[in-house]
């Protein structure tokens, strides 16, 4: 098959070199100049856990995508949130009527925005459990294992859905037709909507967010504010059993001694983080729904206030 | 006039200082060993701007208290807001029928712990602008000017609360006789509500949370709620005009470059807040109410999670 990762950090690298590994045209699309300089000049590398392999995969900026890749049948998108419009604008010379994309950002509401661009039986929504990191530009590292879920939007676009799960079974990524990957969506928008925005406003990591006595009660008002717009946009969020899934992190021997990716992006890096795709697009949403989102709106703030103080670019 | 001063720190040193000078008899009553020792050693060292005086004041534990102090007529409580009962507790023995009690603690809900120990027509509340800092035990630094308002809760105690005036006029303490001295309190914790929480968990000065763009609307909804407990307790506030002054702050020529004391406290020296005697309050008594306050109730979490998080004493 042939595929265009748009968003070639971290983990569209992972996903890129995994399929191209299994025999796919991959392509990857880029903005980041050091990147694209490294991956032409040396190929991306891919250090797993036991073994590295270097790829020489093309990679291309946004810009930079005409249309000799019309033929392009899926566009794997794995942007920061923040960028997703701004690179289907750039891409869409590549976007034809047969080219489905598949949506693997975290976040809420970039169904609204793929909309823009592609048809709704030609859209792919998915999560990952997978991780990656980078070492530097060009260079993916590459630990663990992890699984995809993936369904269609629309009824129409699952016999091309179950084409991508094959490639992506090739390539031993562990896809999972999903029956509501919705549910799926919200869920892990209920963990990074408690988890990155408390840790970064109260400065420690997860375990130690875990231990607090006001933990319990913090995660249930965000989860419940995510529960009552997810309702509202006819999922129904099964909350003890989301909030299970929250406390489960908190665990030292899993993911306890992390610092969110939110941490990293705002109080390590000073990058702006994507707060508005997760607490403030259910404050966005709520206000549609006219439902009173304080405690969304309140974290919004916060973090939106500490991008500010650190100078976040 | 024979006054204790029932929590001698910085502000009861100032207090308790120039009501001595003015020639009245007054006691301190404190719990911090090393302050104690340290006034009975080489006295109260008052640092004014321009000249130091030294006054040799009998200074207590509260503990130490006992009826030979029977015909103290007025207590002036200046305890940390978690430190009054127990304070109170202790000092009963010279709080006789008579005893009048000034409290000129910041935050709310004192009245109904005072209201344990005096009765009503006994109590005075005040709020005060000036200020005082301490160089180390026993060595209080006073800078600047202030005002300090009173009223009695009660009319009856109207008498006694002019013969305080009179006493505070002759200590050249600025005393203003208050027609709504709840209103003052209120709008006091208002100012409080928002800049001590806010300052805290966003980890910056008065005037660099001022430059946010969110910090109007932080400030709004913050004394938006503050507002509605208020009026549920027949105090109606002027919201622009609270905004106003929490605004007025901001200028770095007066105290925009100030860390404010929770800050102070929490960041600075691992100390407990007194989160619940201000945000916590409101929420407290807003519950009562049945008036929902998310934005003091997850402001008084964070701020209590961070004080676990630091350890805090």
């Amino acid at each position: 098959m042939k595929i265009a990762i748009a968003g070639a950090g971290a983990m569209g690298s992972r996903i890129g070199l995994m399929l191209h590994q299994a025999g796919n045209e991959v392509i990857l699309i880029d903005r980041w100049a050091d990147h694209i300089n490294a991956i032409r000049e040396k190929g991306l590398i891919g250090e797993f856990e036991d073994h590295e392999v270097v790829a020489h995969l093309p990679i291309y900026s946004p810009e930079e995508i005409v249309e000799d890749h019309a033929n392009v049948e899926l566009v794997i998108a794995l942007t920061k949130s923040m960028q997703l419009e701004a690179m289907f604008q750039d891409i869409q010379p590549i976007i034809g009527e047969k080219t489905f994309v598949f949506c693997l950002l975290n976040g809420l509401g970039h169904e609204e925005t793929l909309a823009k661009f592609v048809p709704k039986e030609n859209i792919i929504f998915g999560t990952t459990t997978w991780t990656a990191g980078l070492a530097g530009p060009g260079h993916a590292k590459l630990v663990g294992s992890g699984s995809i879920e993936m369904e269609n939007l629309d009824p129409k676009g699952k016999a091309f859905t179950l084409k991508v799960l094959e490639v992506f079974q090739k390539a031993k990524l562990n896809p999972i037709y999903s029956n509501n990957v919705r549910y799926s969506i919200w869920k892990k928008a209920c963990i990074n909507g408690t988890l990155n925005g408390l840790c970064t406003i109260l400065d420690c990591n997860i375990a130690d967010f875990g231990s607090l006595s006001v933990a319990k009660n913090l995660i249930e008002a965000i989860v419940g504010e995510f529960a009552e717009v997810a309702k509202a946009e006819g999922i129904r969020l099964d909350q003890p059993q989301v909030i299970q899934a929250v406390e489960a992190t908190y665990d030292i021997k899993t993911q306890g001694l992390h610092f969110p990716s939110m941490y990293q992006d705002l109080i390590r890096n000073h990058r702006k983080t994507e707060i508005d795709y997760i607490n403030g697009a259910v404050w966005e949403k709520g206000k549609k729904h006219q439902i009173e989102t304080p405690y969304c709106s309140f974290l919004t703030q916060l973090i939106h206030g500490k991008e500010e103080l650190l100078n976040a670019k």
